[in-house]
C-alpha cells in the first residue's frame, strides 16, 4: 500500500516500526504518552491510540496497565547469522535447470505472495521518466534509429555508463564498455571468453541459481568456495584450493551477492585479486546489487581495485531501474575481442531505442536520487521482514544481515526440508526460493531465500508470518 | 532520392527504366514519339525530351537520328548465372571472424556508398507506425511492463506471429513460438540445442558470413553443400555426402538465401526433408528473406512441409520492418526444452515494450501491404542494379537472378580478386562484400555480393558503375 493512501494512524505506526527496526527505539523503551505523542506528531489522541493498539496487535509494542506502551523485547534477541559454508574439495557437475525452471514459473505468478523472485516491484522502480524518454525517442527519432546499432552498444549510453563508473573509483572510457542484454548476457559472454566446455568455475556458496543454470548450459563445472554471510569468500581457503586446482575463472558478486548479501572487506578483495593474478585465474564479477547500499559508501567493485587488469566486470540496470528494458553492461578488459566476437554471434547488437532512452535518462541526472530513495525503502523492507521472521519462524532460525540488496537468507535446523516448505507454501499462496537451487551440490536444503523487493504491505507481512508458522509445523513433525 | 523530391522528367525516366527492366519494353523497341509520350503521360514535350536524353546518357535508350529513341540492346544479352558450387568432401574448421569484423566496420560507415551491408535503408522500412506504437506503449503502460517478461516472449506477440504463420501454410499455436533477439539469437540457440563443440553443420555454399562466424564461435565445423544459384541445394549430392558423414544439423535458408537468392522447388524441399529425416539429421532453417518475394506466392518454408517434425524454424523482423528493434522468433518444435534452457542462460527474456509495440503493429493489419510495397521497391532496385552491372562490369561477369530478397551475387573470371576490389573500392568511397567471407573454405575470392537495400539514387547508381569500371581495371592488369 502506498504511503499516500494509508490512514494517519497507519502512517504513525509505520514511523514507529521504522524506529524500532533501525534501533532508534530499543526493546523495553517506554513510548511517549498518548497525549505527548499527539502533540509531538500533531495528530489527535485517538489516532495515536489506534496506532499504538495496531502495533500491540503486531507484537511491536506491549501495553503495561497503568504504565503505558513499551517496545516489545526481541524473542531471544537478534537472530544469529547463518553458518559460513565449508569448502568443497571437488568441482561439481551442475544439474539444476529443471529445479530453476519450476521456481521461475511460480516466482512470476502474481497470484502468489511474492517472496520468491528477486526482482523489484514496478512500484519501487519508478521508471516513468525512463518510459517517457523512450516514448520521446521513438516518436522523434524512431526512423533514424531503425538500424543495427554498433555491437558495443549505443555510443551515448556507453558514455553515460563510463561516466557513472567514476562514482566507484574507476576511470573508464566509453570504448571500455560493452552493452549487453542484461547482466545475464554479460556473464555468459564473460564465461565463454575465458572457459571451454568441461572447465571449472569457482563460485560463492551459496550462489545465485541463475549462475549455476548458466554453468550447466555451457557445460562448466562449479567449484563451491567457503563463504561467510557477512565477509564473503574465505581468501585463505581459496588459496589452499588453488594449490590443487586450476579453475578457468572465479565468478563472484562484487557486493551484496544473492542470496547472502555479503560484502568482502576492501583488503580481502585486494588479497583475493593478488591471489588470482598470481595463479593466472581471471575474475568475473557481478555487480548488479552494488548500487543498493544502506551504508554511506558504495562498496568498490574488484575492477576498481586492480584497474581491471584481471577482471571482467558485469552489471545491469535490472535491479535498480528497468528489468523490462533488459540492458546490462560489461567491462571485459583484456578479453574485449573474444567478448565482442561472441556478442556478434549471440545477439549482434541490442535494440537501439531503449538504449537511447536510457542514455537520455542517465544524462538527466535523477538516477542517484532514485537509488538513494530506493535503497532506503529496501533497507526498511528488510528490517520489517526480519521482524516478521523473528516473530514467526522456528527457534534456531538464522538470518543473514545484508547491508545492501533486498534478499534474506534463512538457515533452519539441519533436518529442515525447504522443498517441503516450498510445496506447502504454494498451497497457501506464497512463493519462496528453496535453498537447494543455490548450490551445484544441492547442499542448502535446510535453507531458503526470501525477497523483500515489493512495497511492504499487510499481504506481504502476513505472508511471511504464515510462512514462519508453516515452517514451525514442518519442523515439529 | 525519394520519389516525391524527384523532378517530373526523372520520374518519367524511372518509369521507362522500370518497364525496360521488367521486360515490358524489349531491347530494340521504338519508344513513342516525344509528342505522343507528352500526351500519354500528361507532361510537357520538353519534359519527355529531358527524360529521353537522360536515359540516353545512362545507356538505357539509344537515339537514332530521324527515327527516334529505341531501347538499347543488352550487351551480349542478359548476364549468365553464376556457376553452381561443387561439393566439398570434408568439413572445414571456420576461421572468418576477423574478416567479418573488418567488413562490418566498413559496412556501417555512412560515408561509403552502401553496397556492402544487407540491411534495408530506414527510408524503405517505414517504421513510423511501429515507433508510434512503441511510444504509446511506453507512455501508457511502461510501468506495468517494467518487469521480466516470460522467457518465451510476450504472449500477445507470440499470438500475432502464430497467426501470421497461417499465411505460409503452417498452423501454429502461440506456445510453439519463442521470441528471440533477432534471427541471430534464434540460429545460435538452435545450433546449441542440437550440436556440440567439434560437430559438423551442413550449409549452403556460398552462405551468409554471419552464420559462418557463429559456427566459428561455437566451435562447429562447416560442411559446404553444392548449391545452384536458382534451385538451391543439390539434394542428390547431399544424399551422397550423408552416406559418408553425419552432420549434427543441416542449416539452410528457407528461401532467397543470402547471398544467392536461390529457392528450392517445393518438391526438392520435400525430398531433402525426407532424406534428412531418414538420417536423423535435424534441419535448421533461416527464413528472414521469405516475406520479400517478387512472385505472387510466398515460398513455403520447410517447416510448413514437414509439419515441423524435424525442423527448427528461425526468422525475424529485421529485414522487413525493424532491424533496430532486434526481434526475431523461432519454432523449435521437438527441441523447445533445450532452446528455452539456453535462452534463459543467454538473455533470460527480451525487452518487453518493443515486443508489446510490435504485437500492436501486427494486430493492426498494415504489415502485409507494407511487405508488398517494399518487395516491389526492392525488385525494382535489383533490376536497376543488374542494369548498372551489365553496363559496367567486365565481360564474362555472371550475376544471380533472385526472385526475392535484395542482394546480388556476382561471379567474375577465376583469377579475379574481390579482396583487391574491396580495398580499391573503399578508396573510392564504396563498400561491397568480398566473396571469400561467404565460405568456410574461402573458395569465392573471385565473387562478390552487392546489396540493393537502399532507396535507389544517383549516388548508388554511380557507385555501381564506378565499381564495374574498377573491376575492369583490376581484371586487365
Amino acid at each position: 500500500m502506498d504511503a499516500r493512501t494509508r490512514s494517519r494512524y497507519e502512517r504513525l505506526a509505520d514511523l514507529i516500526t521504522g524506529m524500532v527496526d533501525k534501533g532508534a527505539l530499543a526493546p523495553g523503551t517506554r513510548l511517549p504518552s498518548v497525549r505527548a505523542a499527539s502533540e509531538q506528531h500533531r495528530v489527535s489522541v485517538s489516532t495515536v491510540l489506534q496506532a499504538y493498539r495496531l502495533l500491540e496487535d503486531r507484537g511491536v509494542l506491549v501495553a503495561r496497565p497503568q504504565s503505558g506502551f513499551y517496545v516489545a523485547a526481541m524473542r531471544g534477541g537478534a537472530l544469529a547469522l547463518p553458518s559460513a559454508s565449508r569448502a568443497k574439495a571437488k568441482a561439481s557437475t551442475v544439474s539444476i535447470s529443471s529445479a530453476v525452471a519450476a521456481l521461475l514459473e511460480h516466482a512470476s505468478n502474481p497470484a502468489l505472495v511474492p517472496l520468491g523472485c528477486a526482482v523489484p516491484d514496478t512500484a519501487l522502480l519508478k521508471s516513468r521518466r525512463l518510459d517517457l524518454a523512450l516514448a520521446r525517442a521513438a516518436r522523434l527519432h524512431g526512423t533514424r534509429h531503425n538500424t543495427y546499432g554498433p555491437p558495443r552498444g549505443e555510443p551515448a549510453l556507453c558514455r553515460e555508463i563510463a561516466k557513472r563508473a567514476m562514482r566507484f573509483g574507476r576511470a573508464l572510457s566509453p570504448d571500455d564498455v560493452i552493452v549487453t542484454a542484461g547482466c545475464t548476457e554479460a556473464l555468459t559472454l564473460a564465461l565463454l571468453a575465458v572457459a571451454r566446455h568441461g572447465d571449472t568455475i569457482a563460485v560463492e556458496s551459496p550462489t545465485y541459481f541463475g549462475m549455476l543454470h548458466t554453468l550447466e548450459v555451457l557445460g562448466l563445472k562449479a567449484l563451491e568456495l567457503p563463504t561467510h554471510p557477512v565477509h564473503g569468500v574465505d581468501v585463505a581457503a581459496l588459496a589452499r584450493l588453488l594449490q590443487a586446482q586450476r579453475p578457468a575463472a572465479c565468478l563472484l558478486s562484487s557486493s551484496f551477492g544473492n542470496p547472502l548479501g555479503a560484502v568482502m572487506a576492501e583488503a580481502d578483495k585486494r588479497e583475493l585479486l593478488a591471489l588470482l593474478a598470481s595463479h593466472g585465474v581471471p575474475l568475473i564479477e557481478d555487480d548488479v546489487y552494488g548500487d543498493i547500499h544502506f551504508g554511506r559508501e558504495r562498496p568498490k567493485p574488484f575492477m576498481a581495485l586492480d584497474g581491471g587488469a584481471n577482471t571482467i566486470y558485469c552489471s545491469s540496470f535490472s535491479k535498480t531501474l528497468a528489468p523490462g528494458y533488459r540492458i546490462g553492461w560489461m567491462v571485459p578488459g583484456a578479453h574485449a575481442q573474444q567478448v565482442l566476437e561472441r556478442k556478434l554471434a549471440f545477439s549482434l547488437c541490442g535494440p537501439v531505442l531503449p538504449q537511447v532512452a536510457l542514455a537520455d535518462f542517465l544524462a538527466n541526472g535523477a538516477y542517484d536520487a532514485h537509488l538513494r530513495r530506493m535503497s532506503r525503502v529496501l533497507e526498511d523492507n528488510l528490517a520489517r521482514m526480519r521482524r516478521a521472521i523473528e516473530a514467526s519462524f522456528p527457534p534456531g532460525t538464522r538470518v543473514s544481515r545484508p547491508t545492501g540488496g533486498f534478499v534474506l537468507w534463512l538457515e533452519l535446523p539441519r533436518h529442515f526440508d525447504s522443498r517441503a516448505l516450498f510445496d506447502l507454501a504454494l498451497e497457501h499462496g506464497i512463493c519462496l526460493a528453496p535453498g537447494d537451487v543455490f548450490s551445484a551440490s544441492r547442499r542448502f536444503r535446510h535453507c531458503l531465500r526470501l525477497s523483500a523487493a515489493h512495497a511492504w504491505s499487510e499481504r506481504i507481512e502476513k505472508g511471511v508470518l504464515r510462512l514462519g508458522r508453516l515452517a514451525c509445523g514442518l519442523i515439529s513433525q
